[in-house]
Order: structure tokens, then sequence, then C-alpha cells
């Protein structure tokens, strides 16, 4: 019998806990201080998002009947494992310098305080570049052999190079300083968003990590270039649309439900979906979104993967 | 006839320059403003003590007589530039880093305001988290070619591995967390060192990533596993040298000579090697890890490289 989506998003979530709590280091090889920051903020119940977006990649590009290389499920878990949890430590750190006051001042991040209102900013700040390092280092790590050792080292260079840039100043990093120059937050260098420069900042600051998880996915089974592709346009509509909800729900949902403050994007006035668009017209372009990657899925024959499934949690969510 | 110090130092900052324009990513890849904070930072003047160590350590090993394999000098210096540019990057981020309010509070760095006086301390954290991610971005994917591509990769995901352990947690980030306890700036977790704890600070917070530029140089050129060990254990000595100088010049220093603030450690009530062993006796201390280190290049061989001269140069130094 098939693997339900809530059954899948256990399985994905057990084996990426256990495996960041396995690989994430411990005192006395790294400072009690930093350890403990670390792992107050890598383990306080996230979505888990792009680790299931990149296991599922890798399962369903290692299944696929025009795959390079025959890939076991079993095998596809563990190649993909790494890249799961090193892309959850970047977005982990990237979250923890945004709820800084110096970005986007937030106390509440997850339903628990955030890292900065329990250590002090500098500790945050360095809780932060901490899990960004380990990161890239846990990506060259693991896993350790596979197979081929020429073809696993190609496919750990590609997926450093794809988290590097969408993690980088052309990507997420690039998106979140255009964020804060919308936001008026830089005396001098304040820029306005339409419609157009919405999404661009969106495809930055959210969308290039979110296509790097599912890419990465891909890329460590060996999939072929045109499977790949198909995988990051699939990606790129996937996270256009869960951008387009969490805008939605900050108008919409309550602080109980999300486990972080709402009401924050028009409170400092942000340029978001509802505010250009409206709350209606914005589900319905989240909704065109799943079309297109919905298509790109079944034109690249993925449409039986957990991938379609991902798309109806994203925009069906109320967290 | 040799190429002297001087000569070395000129030659190695015009390539590292050269090699950084062309490498860091410019607008519209990036937006303006990550762009512009960047290279600010990265084009401020620095030393570039560790980037002249990366291809000191590439150069003396390719042209050791017992290296593994025979490689041409212009190419160690191609291989090794890479991982010098990454490597700056990486120290750069962590002094935009650590002059921020929440950290060191510093308002001068290399003679010229720091980057959070100018764009305001989310930029300055942004800039810094972008130049950190494009160091690893960088290691992956330079150089592209040379020779055979097997052992190349495998040799970009061990410097990879050894620049992201060094950066990380357990070194340079863990160092700095210690000495910002150490500075009673994270209420409730003040720790006091001892000698041997300002020396296990020092190994993490400069010391790693002084190491891991040696040998990421030495790893480049494919150099026998005993001559990287020995390379690391120079480099361990001279890191230390160079930190207690730093120290003492921090004392008896001015700004003008310095380009940064001075008498900071003693007014932040830090322990340093002038607090705790006074300015005679933390020279002579630099002064003996400079012997070691040099006993440790003359034992490997190495003796006659530009290795030696650094030694002098980091203990003679002014700034």
């Amino acid at each position: 019998m098939a693997e339900s989506l809530a059954e899948f998003l256990r399985r994905v979530r057990v084996q990426v806990d256990e495996a960041l709590d396995r690989w994430l280091p411990k005192p006395p090889v790294c400072p009690d201080i930093v350890s403990e920051a670390m792992r107050y903020s890598v383990f306080a119940g996230g979505k888990r998002l792009r680790p299931v977006l990149v296991v599922a990649a890798a399962e369903a590009t290692a299944a696929h009947p025009g795959g390079a290389h025959a890939v076991e499920g079993a095998d596809a878990l563990r190649l993909a494992l790494p890249s799961a949890c090193a892309i959850e430590l970047i977005h982990t750190y990237s979250l923890i310098h945004d709820d800084l006051p110096a970005m986007d001042n937030d106390a509440l991040r997850r339903g628990r305080p955030t890292l900065h209102t329990i250590y002090g900013d500098g500790i945050a700040i360095l809780a932060g570049d901490g899990l960004h390092a380990e990161a890239f280092t846990l990506l060259a790590r693991e896993p350790a052999h596979s197979g081929d050792a020429a073809a696993l080292a190609a496919r750990k260079l590609r997926v450093i190079r794809v988290v590097g840039e969408a993690a980088g100043p052309a990507g997420m990093v690039g998106g979140q300083a255009i964020d804060l120059q919308a936001a008026d937050q830089v005396p001098g260098y304040r820029v306005t968003l339409d419609r157009d420069g919405l999404r661009a900042m969106h495809a930055r600051k959210t969308g290039a990590l979110i296509r790097a998880a599912a890419v990465s996915g891909a890329i460590m089974t060996g999939a072929a270039d045109d499977l790949v592709a198909a995988i990051e346009r699939y990606a790129a509509d996937l996270g256009l649309a869960f951008q387009i909800i969490d805008d939605v729900l900050d108008v919409e949902g309550t602080p109980e439900q999300l486990g972080k403050t709402t009401g924050k994007d028009a409170a400092a006035d942000k340029p978001t979906y509802p505010s250009l668009y409206g709350i209606e017209a914005s589900r319905g372009l989240a909704g065109e979104c799943v079309s297109r990657a919905r298509q790109t899925l079944a034109d690249a024959g993925l449409i039986t993967s957990q991938l379609t499934a991902i798309l109806d949690w994203v925009v069906s969510r109320k967290n």
C-alpha cells in the first residue's frame, strides 16, 4: 500500500531529527553555550519542509524509470539525509538572524521565545554562524561512502555549490537585504516593490533555498539533467505558493496557530501578496502555482510521488 | 635569485585581490547593497595573512622533494588561490560580525569606519552571512579543472571540511563565544579564563582558521599526510605567536599604527597574554612559538620556504 503523506512526513521528520542530533557537534568538541543555543533553535519543532522536499525529490528520482542510475529506496534516503539536514541548518540559522532586533525584531518563533531573547544578540549571531558553517562541513563529509567514490564526490560538490549559491548574496541573503530595504530599515537605501519586485524578492529570500532543497535530492541520486531541471521548475512554483500562503496566514492566522507574531507585515508596512493583490486573488495565485507544478510533475513522470502530495500540504496548511 | 618576503607578499596580495574581485558576485546577480557592503569590507586593505599562508604552504609542499605529486609553481598558486580567497572571505565575515554592537562594538577597523556604522547592523549581519556562504560556493567551484578530476574533487571536499570545521562551532565561532563569556557579555554565562583557558580560547578563535589556511594549501597540492601534519603543527605555533603579538599591540600600539581602537581588551577587562603574563614574558612566549615552528619546518625539509619568513613577519609587525 502506498505511504500516506502523513506517514511520509513522520518518517522523514524522525530520520532528520535523529540525524541532526547525531551530526551536530557536542561539548567538548564545541563550547556548551554554542551547543545549547544551536540545539534550542534546531529542535524547536519546525515543519521540516525543506528536508521533506530533499527526501521526496531523492525518492521520486531514484524510482524514476528514466533515471540514469538505479538507486534503491533505502539508498535514496541515505544519500539525501545529509543534504536534508544541512539545508535545515541553513534555514534555522536564517531564522535566528532574521529574528534579531537589527532585522525583523521577533520575540516569538515556533511558539517559543526567540534565541536572542534568551542568550542575547551576540550568542544568537554566533549560533547562526555556527549552524551555517556546520551545514557545509556536513555536506562535504556525509555520506562517507556510497558506491562509486568519484561519482559521490562530484555530486557532493555540485550540491555544495547549489546550496551555497541559494543561501548566499544571490539568493536568501540578497532577498533578506531587499526585504529590509523595502521595510525602510536601511536609511538612504529604501526600495519600493511592485508586484514583479515582490515576486523577485521572494524568489531569492525563500524560493532559492526551497529550489536548492529539491534539486539537491535529485542530484544526490544521480538524476539526469532534464529530470533535475523539471524538479527545479516544480520547486520554483511550490516555493512561490508557499510564500503567498505565508503572507496570507500573517493576515488571517492567530499567534496560537502559527507560533509566531502575526500582523507583522502590515504593521511594518511591508509589501505582501495580500497588500498588493488582496486575500482572495492571493489564494488564486497560489492555486495557479500548484496547478503549474502538478503539470510539471505529470510531464516528467513524477505525478505519483510524494512531491504531488506536498503541493496540497503547502497550500492547505494552517501554520 | 630567491624571492624576498616583500616580493612574495606583494605577489600574493595582487593575485588574491584580483581573484576576489573576479569571484565575488556582482549586480544584478546579487542586490547592489549586498555587493557594496561585502566589497567595502573585503577590500579594506587587510594584511591577507591567511591567503599568504595558503599560498606559501602550497608552494612549499609543491616544491618538496618528498611530495607525492609533482606540482609546478604556477600550478601550486592556481590550486591554492580559491582556498586563499575563501578563507579570507570567512575571516572578513568574522570581523564584520565581531565588530557589531552585540559583540565587540568597534567603530574603527583597518583605519576605516566599521561596516555596521555605515549600513546599519542588519545589512552588516547579512553582508557577513553572504561572504560566509560565498566562501563555500567558491571552494566547491574553483578551480574547475586540474589534471585528475577525481583527485581534485577529493581535495576540494577535504578542504571544505577542514575550513568548515575551523570556522564553525568547534573553531572560530566557539572561540568567539568563549571570548564573549570571558568579557561577561552573556548574562549568567560568565567564564573565567586562566592561562590554559586563554590559550584554548585563542586556539579556537584565531588559531583554527590559521591552521586551516596552511593545511588547505598543502592539501590542494596533494601533499603526503606527514607533510600536512607538519604544516599543521607549524601553523598552530604561528597562530599562537600571532595572537600573543596581537594582544601586545593592543597595549603598546596606537590607533594610527593599527587602524583600530587600542586598549580595548584592558577596558573590557578581558584576559590577555599581557594581563596574565606581562608584556616581556608575552614577547618571550611568542619567541618560543616561533622557535618551535622553525624547528618543525627544518625537520620537515621546508626551512628554505616563505613559511620561515612569515614567522619573522608575524612577530616583528607593528600592525
